[in-house]
């Protein structure tokens, strides 16, 4: 059961109802959003049924929801939602284009890769500064070092930044500089880490679990909702399959079951999921024709010198290219605003 | 490697070519085109060598080829193929749609449902005749009738037919009714029937397998290749995994990874892949935007009396808004003729 | 729902049956087993109730299953069956020992192979005459003469032979020869095939298709039994997973799965499912303590020749130290009679 | 390349080590065992060569190793390793049965689920205080009330307890209660964790993530090694797959893969991989056929009535067969000493 509070509705209001939940025995889990609170109840919901909590003048509307997960469902919330990041809207009437370098590794190499990304036409920076890396060997990130740069290269482009954050200790670190959280694929199910980062206060990217169902990809968003942030953006990057001629195989089906179940934008990362450069151009294409709010890609002004996943990293032109045609495309899917055309048209 | 021989090639020169590399200690494999004859040398390719081939006034052309399929390859083909079914072309500069119930139950259904495609623009007609099921209890499609009637409604709407084999000893009947031969995913490594159909002299249409890899799907449409048969269309239609909010997992990818290593067409079938009615719109959309060929869809007059697979099938409305949609995206992605849309002017 | 007749039932009887089944209806599908005749009936079973068949004279028993496989399921024959191969019983109270080579070469080949199996204990001869393969260009096994060979062997050594067929059209030809028709992965899901095995009057080895499921397989087997014939043995021989250091992922929880859900015998394939000499032994031991009802093992005199399989094929001195352990093995899983192990002491 | 620094070595030797690797440019990680000190070199190996570093007199050896993983390879370490965890051996000599409840719910379903367990021959208690669930509603663990429980449970029967960790921060407070730590199958890829327990001193299991590949695993565990602990004994407990009639499909192959691969000791956890009561038997016995180490099995007083994972619960009767049952066929795989049986006998 989700209430939604009034927008006039005070702590105190919130208080008395979620002291009555507990009064009944069972447990409410508050969500405070910008501009209003919503409380997810879990117990019995017959028991609640009796509390008539939605006669109290604070609460807007209470709902009954049968997906196991509740703050992040359609059921809860019909329309789907716009995450804004450092201004910059993700959701269904735009297509977000986010780039940047796997792993920042200099500050010249960030910059570099900025400019490219925001010569394109994209509006929000993505990079690397903690690494979950297969091998305790392999070049692990820069670490705060890292997140330094990428706040001098915003402070130079006014691009925000969405970086990754891999353990629950670093999150307040990560939080004081980046303007979106991400998760990676390897911690989708790193419960503590999703709880820390739904108490962070930033919109947070979460990745799917490479061997993740979608039920469980939305269970983790649950996890960060119910600790208060409801500003989750999902991203499929492809799962584990038999096939090997890929790195993993993009579910795209993913992206319309997903916006059936849950009202959170749902992006798609063709760079991750295909491990080639040659397949980024056209798995772009069709997560907008699919409906997807937007790509996250990977770009590296030096691909043959990454320190990370340069065989599927863009070059400058290869990302004009890309942004053209996502332009003409989200036209014909109906996003009538394009984020990044716009924003290149005012950059003039 | 691979010969191809001149136009005006005669048939002894063909035995000349095929004794000689016996001869040398190795075998050839004659495929006779409708315009010309290539012959798939294998063996010690470097003796091969010795033999100068190339040298010989009825050979076109000798290339050496390093992936296992040989034929199918672009090595031996670089341009991307287009194949005519009915007169129909499939190809790079077309996106096709073909629709139609999945099996035929009832003249009065299948011209139903024909006429539906047609009014929507589609320009081939499918159907299952032959219905491999997973139950021996379940309808298994009416046979020589089935047949019969497509050929009637062929008859009746000008559309082609585009009909499922399911056993070496019907591939005959079915050529006989059928402008092109479909191989369900769970035949495509019955390679007795793909020699069969490699046989029959008619394009033929190969779904990939649902647990096959990229390359076991190629060394398919090699089996029918070698002998003779190159008018082949490859169809993705999901493969198995882990997911179950989908029938199948459509592998969008395979599409670019298989044009970038095989000249032949490739479609998509969103129907089968998601087994859900409200996945064939976007898939379709990321199908063509991804730049496939052209999409396979099931279509029924009445869904909810199907005797097969009615979770997925579209009613008309659905179908005449996908075909809106696509050839609206397929302008898009350079595909100049759209094939229905100027079918649909034509028939105007 | 199954009628099982009595054991003294006319060909009259059963055909009084199928023509009550068809007014009611239904449909009838008879089963002439060695002992006894068993009617399949498809249709509204509420309906059937009323025909008060139960009470005929020349029925034993009427039994509802609500599995959608029938005659292959524990609900229609809860005791686990014993199929005999020439002789040879496969079932619960042995474990049998099936070895050989995976392709028929030459006759000495085989000889040498036969040898090796049964002085090491096994009590069939495995040996593919008709080879399944990826491409076109491989070895396709030597067909007829292949059958003439292990026929030759099966005079010399008395080992009944166990080989593959592949097309509907050969069934004919090698129930010939063999004693045992083999039904390979790639062809669990032919099921013009299975029906044609399932008329020739031989035991069938059913290996499981590598990406079906356990209800698939039974329904496969399901196939086969509505033809009439029920001397069906599963062979799990390894899935298609994400996992690449085994060829496949030896599905060893199938074996209880399926001896819950069916009478039929289950046997496990070692080779195949590793494709790796090193992981024979190990898994052949874990297939008896599960609970297997045999292994089936590939060998080869002279594995570094083999055109076919030759790195998972074990040698004489391999062979023997398996035989022995399988043999300690079932006595403590309580497989009293260890089949392999009395033919040697006989032999002796 | 590894280095094993000879028993006497001191501090100043090690750093010398490190000093010279660092001046040619490499990277080396010291990790400090109990007994000895190993040093894994990361850089240029041939480089590494002119330095010349075995002839040094505090070096023992020096090891090229070609893996990716180093210190848990068998190159580095060529006789299989036995773990001792709160002096139990678990190792190739023995088949150890840990048994205990999924999760610790109260102080006399604790004991009680240990006096089940040691009743049977179980020589270590499992049983989780910290649980990672897929929904944030669920039951989540007693947390340190739980590790409070487990040790009251260990004064009263002796048994030595493994439990789960599920984040960094709780490393600290879960190893001053356990005798082993697990991370769990959620966490495999949870490498700041990793590198946690890798420091805090006591003996490691690490569970297989279910879409992690063998070579991912054993990267995991270098992550743990490389901390310096070498203390870790694998569990392999299902993998995901397409099959649904079990929760996951337990890689019994992955048994003796590893072993070749590794020197550390591997269990199989029977109960989460089948997600199923009446296959914990046959898959234990599976287990120490294919030559697992031990198995891991869940136990509770009252399945019914369990917060977690009841239905794949064992009663003691059931623990009671399978003790007796793997006793047995320790004998014939060639483990002398079958710890439990001892212990019982030793108890009297």
């Amino acid at each position: 059961m989700v209430i939604v509070m009034a927008t006039d509705a005070t702590a105190e209001d919130v208080d008395a109802i979620v002291e009555r939940v507990a009064a009944a025995g069972g447990e409410a889990f508050v969500s405070r959003g910008v501009s209003r609170v919503v409380i997810g109840l879990v117990g019995d919901v017959d028991r609640f049924e009796t509390l008539n909590l939605g006669s109290l003048p604070a609460v807007q509307s209470v709902t009954r929801i049968s997906a196991k997960y509740k703050l992040v469902s359609r059921e809860h919330h019909p329309e789907r939602s716009t995450v804004y990041v450092g201004g910059v809207p993700v959701g269904p009437d735009t297509v977000t284009l986010i780039a940047g370098p796997c792993a920042v590794e200099t500050p010249e190499q960030t910059l570099e890769a900025a400019r490219m990304a925001q010569s394109a036409g994209a509006v929000l920076l993505r990079g690397g500064a903690y690494k979950p890396r297969t091998s305790p060997y392999a070049f692990q990130g820069l670490g705060e070092e890292g997140l330094r740069i990428l706040a001098d290269v915003r402070a130079e482009t006014g691009l925000p930044i969405v970086t990754e954050v891999v353990a629950a200790d670093d999150v307040e670190t990560v939080a004081r500089y980046a303007d979106m959280l991400q998760i990676g694929t390897r911690n989708m199910s790193n419960f503590g880490l999703l709880q820390a980062v739904g108490a962070a206060g930033k919109p947070v990217l979460l990745k799917r679990g490479m061997s993740a169902t979608i039920e469980e990809w939305l269970m983790a968003a649950e996890y960060i909702a119910q600790r208060g942030n409801l500003d989750i953006v999902l991203c499929e990057r492809g799962i584990r399959t038999f096939e090997t001629a890929t790195r993993n195989t993009l579910d795209i089906s993913a992206v319309p079951v997903v916006q059936r179940l849950s009202h959170l934008p749902v992006m798609i990362d063709p760079s991750h999921s295909g491990g080639r450069r040659d397949l980024v151009l056209p798995l772009s294409r069709a997560a907008v024709a699919v409906g997807a709010d937007g790509v996250l890609v990977d770009v590296h002004p030096h691909p043959e010198q990454a320190l990370c996943d340069g065989p599927q990293a863009l070059v400058a032109e290869d990302l004009q290219r890309l942004a053209a045609e996502l332009d003409a495309l989200s036209g014909v899917v109906g996003r009538g605003l394009s984020t990044w055309w716009n924003r290149r048209l005012l950059a003039g």
